[in-house]
């Protein structure tokens, strides 16, 4: 009897995938022995009567398995499973505990490091009611236009194919030459941050850009770095695993107070614009102070400008990374918020003299970025369609700020007083008494509103309680539900 | 007279690109004073007369002006250069050479370190002639099927949209679902690794797999690793870079000499399909003292299978990391050579126990390798088009290798033997005598004919010389050009 017949053949999937679903079933059917060593296969020719599939699809599938090893070809004679088979057995669970004896660099499994990195994850929710997520630096990307990058992806990858072959990044390490020259525009319309091409570096996310610069400006176990606090955890975790000393500065409403920093710090980190969680700008005097301890103690200032193309009225102010603080200030943005977070692309615009050494680093993690992703991002703003983006999006999140503002007052004020913020998509509101923040955010979670307690973005001292509403994932309506919710819960914890 | 008509406003560029090229022009004609503080703008319904541009289009450079800070509006009356402008000042140099004050981490400017990474930059050609290529692991691009990629990324990226909208990354830090799936198949089928989706990390190329792997796997300064001598300087760097102690051990005709290992050695990295630059496959019985190293001492083996998917007849064997192997084996490999290097995607195939670790330090590294990639590749894989491609590329390298091969024999046999290779894109060939191969490689060069010398790939003791010659990116007319050629400058040096 044909041993064929013993096989069940499951044709599933679409006609495409036919063939890989058959040359797995009978790589399997090879496993487990119910092919066995010499026994001939059908020969392509018959193949749609034993498999239902093409001669050429059968040829594929007969290919694969000769050089994965399963079968072996007989000269004129046919096609035969192999009498030595890949040693291959269903994947077992490691044999030996390897864990138990291999000790992996402990920074990687210390609690609160991957407390931090899990930052973003998400809390598991009942999905009864819709979730209102006010948590910070989200995107909505519904209103992102998928159409528009789709087409403009394709067209550069068109334009790509032309391009003469060549193993060499087109690019180099520090980034597509297109895109870098679309970033110095961006960011000279958007953020008044003038610089030439040649200061910046293409990088995956503002994340990468922190663990680049870490890696970078920090001899590990010596350097002190300080980093705002309430700040921003995967930054501090970046600068962290790098070997820095990590110290945390207090923030008051002029922003960081740069007398607080100790003289030996040589890297300071910080989000001018719009201080992450906080929202509060950092005033110029404390700026210029800055400036002037970094060029006074050979330290370098690191400048997360996260959200500043969404920019509204009252104090807001240019970036740090002014023409004039160009020797001592690294300036990272990222497409993040105003495209997408899954892009995973950002930049930094470095001082002349360090591009160099980052170029090198930057070579040693990953080469560089994905060239396609690199010139869609390009194309997108070259055709102006990011400054569009940016506007629609300036004139929603304006709106939804108005809304959260106006029902912060009229139905929290009682309780919590929102900070002045001028930039971004979240505003934080501090408690005027007493009040259990965490208790609260844990509650209404369980209400599927998601809303962070300001007492998680602290590394010191807790010195403030309160909330942070983001705004960038919530529509205006979901911002007056959420509102009137938290007034409930509020409520019933504080009487 | 209307202060306009004095700036020399260009219309360059494609009508879309024009809005751009104005609002950069009437910015720089506001920062050199041409358009002086309080000067009207014309109202944008006249803005076809004065600029030759659409009233919208007037409104958008308007726009971007006030969000940049440049004008002002007064209600009811107008746009007007602001007061107060932007400090913003022609980009000078850095105006203190910080660089002599801050201390780098000295790592990244150590000249070795920089000249590992810079180990594919291009060295200048005379472009009169075309270049014969013969460096090792290059990519011929115009043999991939850009259109197929193309498509299938445009689909997948459509269907990404459909998805409800979330900030998280919706595939997690370990790499989107549906590529891990696909990686699984597909090592499965061309390498006989078996493994589960949750044993998959994807990466940004096999670069930032070391890199990754080297900081999760090594306590900074006290780590032994052994690595390959010769071996792939990139991979040396990430691990050094860790601070590894990193210690080369030499490698004979059936690979890694694992006696030599030091028993204080806790990572042990190395290609063993296709051993890099040499070209030859671990033996068995060397595969076996190496995992029963790694079980007796605490340690744990990188396998870097960076082009296992082309194999050829003979001594051709499956990967280090088989069922048996998976407690002690980190498997990388990488879609740089059988898709293209620019698209910076490969993968860590990595035991059960070290899995969360590793992508707590993905998380910190960059979240997540950007989605567009990962689904296009996804979608590249599940459709087929990854297996028939691979196909494609295995006939055509066979075909040069057996070109090489020949050629190699009956020409330069007299100096150079060929080492025995079954896998991939390159061949190394040893001296029979003594033979200057640095000054040779050098005198090619001049000719447009780039080898490596073998000398490049040592850490330690150069007990070796020859050249490596791969044929990933010279067509067979090119391999026999360049062949004669070396002929020549070989006999003109060694008579």
């Amino acid at each position: 009897m044909d041993p064929f017949f013993e096989i069940p053949l499951v044709r599933d999937g679409a006609p495409r995938n036919r063939a890989r679903s058959f040359a797995a079933q009978l790589k399997a059917a090879i496993l487990d022995g119910k092919l066995r060593p010499g026994t001939q296969l059908p020969p392509t020719r018959k193949a749609p009567t034993f498999f239902g599939v093409s001669r050429n699809t059968a040829a594929a599938i007969y290919d694969e398995l000769l050089s994965a090893g399963y079968v072996v070809m007989r000269q004129g004679s046919g096609t035969y499973v192999a009498d030595t088979l890949p040693n291959i057995a269903p994947r077992p669970k490691s044999e030996i505990d390897h864990s138990s004896k291999f000790r992996f660099n402990e920074f990687w499994i210390r609690p609160d490091v991957t407390a931090a990195m899990g930052f973003w994850r998400d809390s598991p929710t009942t999905h009864k009611n819709p979730v209102i997520d006010f948590r910070p630096a989200l995107v909505d990307s519904r209103l992102f236009p998928f159409d528009v990058f789709r087409r403009v992806s394709s067209q550069q990858l068109r334009a790509l194919e032309r391009k003469p072959a060549a193993f060499k990044s087109p690019q180099g390490n520090q980034g597509n030459h297109s895109l870098r020259n679309a970033i110095v525009e961006h960011i000279a319309l958007t953020r008044a941050v003038v610089c030439d091409i040649d200061d910046v570096i293409v990088t995956s996310g503002a994340q990468q850009a922190f663990d680049l610069l870490a890696r970078v400006l920090v001899t590990p176990n010596e350097t002190a770095v300080a980093i705002e606090d309430p700040g921003y955890p995967p930054m501090r975790v970046a600068f962290a695993a790098a070997g820095a000393r990590v110290i945390p500065v207090a923030v008051d409403d002029e922003g960081l107070i740069v007398e607080k920093i100790p003289a030996d710090v040589r890297v300071i980190c910080l989000s001018p614009s719009h201080q992450f969680p906080l929202g509060l700008t950092t005033s110029m005097r404390r700026r210029k102070a800055l400036v002037a301890f970094a060029r006074a103690n050979n330290a370098v200032i690191v400048e997360d400008d996260y959200d500043g193309e969404f920019r509204y009225a009252g104090g807001a102010m240019e970036a740090l990374r002014t023409a004039g603080a160009a020797d001592v200030v690294f300036y990272v943005g990222t497409f993040s918020k105003c495209m997408l977070p899954s892009l995973r692309t950002g930049f930094i615009v470095a001082p002349d003299w360090a591009i160099k050494t980052l170029v090198a680093a930057k070579n040693c993690m990953d080469w560089h970025c994905p060239t396609p992703m690199q010139i869609g991002i390009a194309g997108f703003i070259a055709e102006g369609h990011l400054a569009r983006h940016v506007r629609k999006l300036r004139q929603i999140y304006r709106e939804r700020r108005h809304v959260l503002l106006k029902n912060l007052k009229q139905h929290l004020g009682k309780w919590i007083e929102p900070l002045p913020s001028f930039y971004g998509t979240h505003v934080a509101a501090v408690t005027r008494g007493t009040l259990d923040c965490d208790r609260i955010a844990a509650s209404l979670a369980e209400k599927n509103i998601k809303i962070h307690s300001l007492s998680r973005y602290f590394l010191g001292e807790k010195s403030l309680s309160g909330f942070v509403f983001g705004y960038g994932a919530v529509t205006s309506d979901q911002i007056e539900d959420g509102i009137h919710a938290m007034r409930k819960t509020i409520a019933s914890v504080s009487d």
